[in-house]
């Protein structure tokens, strides 16, 4: 694809607002003839990449702002293309009246996501890397940011490109094969085809498998507090909460805009369920609400069942968890025993507790904080054990899994066919679809609408 | 002063959320060698400043991100020190993590408006420059951004720094008079100095009589809507808001925060005062709303007076503006004619009043907007009559108008003083203050206490 048709593009690269500084991104074919001819400093026509000018851009006799121009030649820039970022004061009213002046120039408004788009038709990212951007940017916690920066860095997309290309040998002689069909020859040697079939169904399942701890780190340890009302569920979840909320602002000027409750622990990122129908009752209503309760337990990552010891004795919260838990699942379960400030002797109702349920069980007050601590520890410890260190390739992407879940399917017809010794013809439409499917993980394989998707999410400037 | 004794500093340059990219800026003796204990991609030690550089910040195993750095060598640097801007995804969990790191290397966070005190400690920016960084940052018309980027580009301070210099050579003369006062010579020239002190003079008098005009061209033109209760005042400031606003949001991602009304038309910022109390009553109580509005009307650098034809006689009206309108300042006033939609003989009513007020008339309708695009050319109209060009040197801030003024006392001491051929030592007195209070504006003369207070209204990272 040739960049010399598109347009030169422009757009703030940072948050809009007062600041020290804000840069407005350049890109394209005439990226620094346009900025070179409101940039008073000196003549960038013939100034190397990887270079910064200092100057003034100046629109006829209006000065618009001091500025330093960061200056990147064609191909070694984000976008591949020749790119300018000009650093101005952080003033909204310099930034817009720049954006302005290029556009009066001829560099058009970028659209949301239009510069990694860039980088993608060019080459200089494939499309999963071009997707890990966006999760970059968005991640909040220090595992999404490992999974987003291994992506980013084409760790995920490098293993599927090469097993694409091996395949593409085989599929190539397959092909030759139909070419001769009347004869009856094979230049692929299925017991290859079927080596290397193998292996890549191995790397792809382990992948797959790996798509609900992806989503997790990404999206957020699906977290469920359980147990009856009033056992302290949300003084509970107020405490994690409030303690993560003072670790994420200590940095002057970082809020969080809380559209869930989700807390940070240990880099991990918990995305909590509401809960509000849990019961424990035997009214037929009360049943439905326990079944809905039920299916977001089995929709939890994890699960905190907390016990109200001031108001259920041990036999009754043994027979609650009992009702209320779907044990025969691999979800790891808390059993949390609250209020232990309220119990006379707490060591007296733990150890029965203890004696009838065989899981490990920890003792809190949600409302003094006495016990949260080793919680965090226990909640921590569990999510590692569930999600384990990340992967270099880990599937968090919804799109890239359900292309490998049909890549799957294809490679399994594959495999199916040699050993059924189906017809090249055969195996060479399976083989097609398994790299069809691979090809538009990485970008090799798109469709226009397929971009306007992906790109469409991004920010505007990125 | 030394910079070495200072410590490297870093803080957030762009406003923290979700963007393509955010700048972290570190500045100070160990800024360099800082970012290289964390850089991944080439040795930055020998690298010449004006450069960029690609690579990665990576702290022991743990990857940070992918970044630029933009590295600036001492002194032709923003601060004066060498500086490095670390150009990171838009992310605020990378650009918090990346300052945790800088500060683990030993790093401090900057307080607000450091980076700006250390340019000025370094004599990159004189004070009066330095106070024009934040002006600039908050302009949010075209003629205080014009006014702030003058100042910053030293137009102000120049002339008062040579003037200043000028002055110092008389003063050390004097001050040698001082150490022959038995023998009564006199090394310093009275009509050279009294000349010097009447050119100064002038320019301080330009200076100050300018002041009023730099206030309202960086604070706002203070604007008073007056005229009876449900003349349509209301409807009028919605609609000329209303069409200011589509102008400043076309462009994505820039919102106003409307602390108080205030219109950008023609390049100014129009400040609106609430003249709620505005009566025509001759009831006691109601009399004192009248002194309230009166004193508003006052403050006004331009009054629009909105006359409603529905319910007012021309004879009434023309009563209400004599009354209310104190007709011997030189504030302008635009009468307005409101409701014209409503009238059934609009001239009729027009041509009346005409008659009875020798003042230039304007008819519109606030309701359907007939009138009103000729309202605001005329409001531009008196604003740049009455605010003129944006002279090179203009006194938008207080601190400077104080100054100029006790300066301007110190100087006229001086020229009475040659007058009445008082004797050098008195004289000597003058000159030092006049030399303290100049001093003052451009930061030769400063106090710890002033610069905290100047620095402080600045935000982190500037």
């Amino acid at each position: 694809m040739s960049t010399h048709t598109l347009p030169t593009i422009c757009a703030l690269a940072t948050v809009p607002g007062l600041s020290s500084v804000g840069v407005v991104r350049v890109s394209g074919p005439e990226a620094i003839a346009l900025v070179n001819a409101l940039f008073v400093g000196k003549n960038l026509t013939h100034e190397p990449g990887y270079t910064l000018h200092y100057g003034t851009l100046t629109e006829g006799n209006r000065l618009l702002d001091e500025v330093v121009l960061a200056l990147f030649r064609t191909p070694r820039s984000y976008t591949g293309e020749d790119v300018v970022e000009i650093t101005c004061h952080g003033s909204p009213y310099i930034l817009q009246e720049v954006l302005q002046s290029l556009v009066r120039q001829g560099a058009h408004y970028a659209r949301p996501g239009e510069f990694t788009q860039r980088a993608f038709l060019n080459g200089r990212l494939d499309l999963a890397q071009a997707e890990a951007v966006a999760d970059l940017i968005e991640a909040r916690g220090e595992r999404a940011h490992q999974a987003a920066l291994k992506q980013l860095r084409g760790h995920f997309s490098k293993q599927i490109a090469e097993f694409r290309d091996e395949l593409i040998t085989f599929a190539s002689l397959i092909e030759l094969e139909l070419d001769f069909s009347e004869e009856d020859v094979q230049f692929a040697r299925r017991d290859e085809l079927e080596r290397l079939v193998q292996r890549m169904l191995t790397h792809v399942d382990e992948l797959v498998a790996g798509f609900k701890t992806g989503n997790a780190v990404k999206n957020g340890i699906a977290t469920v507090i359980a147990g009856a009302p009033n056992a302290g569920k949300s003084t509970l979840l107020n405490r994690l909460l409030k303690e993560d909320r003072a670790i994420v602002s200590d940095i002057p000027g970082t809020t969080r805009d809380t559209v869930e409750d989700t807390l940070l622990l240990g880099g991990w990122q918990l995305r909590f369920i509401d809960t509000a129908g849990l019961r424990h009752s035997t009214d037929t209503i009360e049943q439905l609400g326990i079944a809905r309760s039920r299916a977001r337990l089995a929709e939890a990552d994890l699960i905190l069942y907390i016990v109200d010891p001031t108001t259920t004795t041990p036999q009754e919260a043994t027979i609650q968890l009992e009702n209320e838990i779907n044990w025969d699942t691999n979800t790891p379960i808390l059993i949390i025993i609250n209020k232990i400030d309220a119990l006379s002797s707490q060591n007296n109702y733990y150890t029965q507790i203890a004696q009838l349920i065989n899981h490990p069980i920890l003792s809190i007050s949600a409302n003094t904080g006495a016990g949260v601590q080793e919680l965090e520890t226990e909640i921590v410890h569990q999510v590692e054990k569930l999600a384990g260190t990340i992967p270099d390739a880990l599937v968090t992407n919804a799109r890239h899994y359900h292309c490998l879940r049909a890549a799957r399917q294809s490679l399994t017809g594959v495999q199916e066919g040699i050993h059924a010794q189906v017809t090249s013809d055969f195996l060479a439409q399976d083989i097609r679809q398994a790299l069809y499917h691979l090809g538009e993980i990485t970008g090799q394989i798109t469709s226009n609408d397929l971009l306007s998707t992906i790109f469409g999410r991004f920010c505007i400037g990125k």
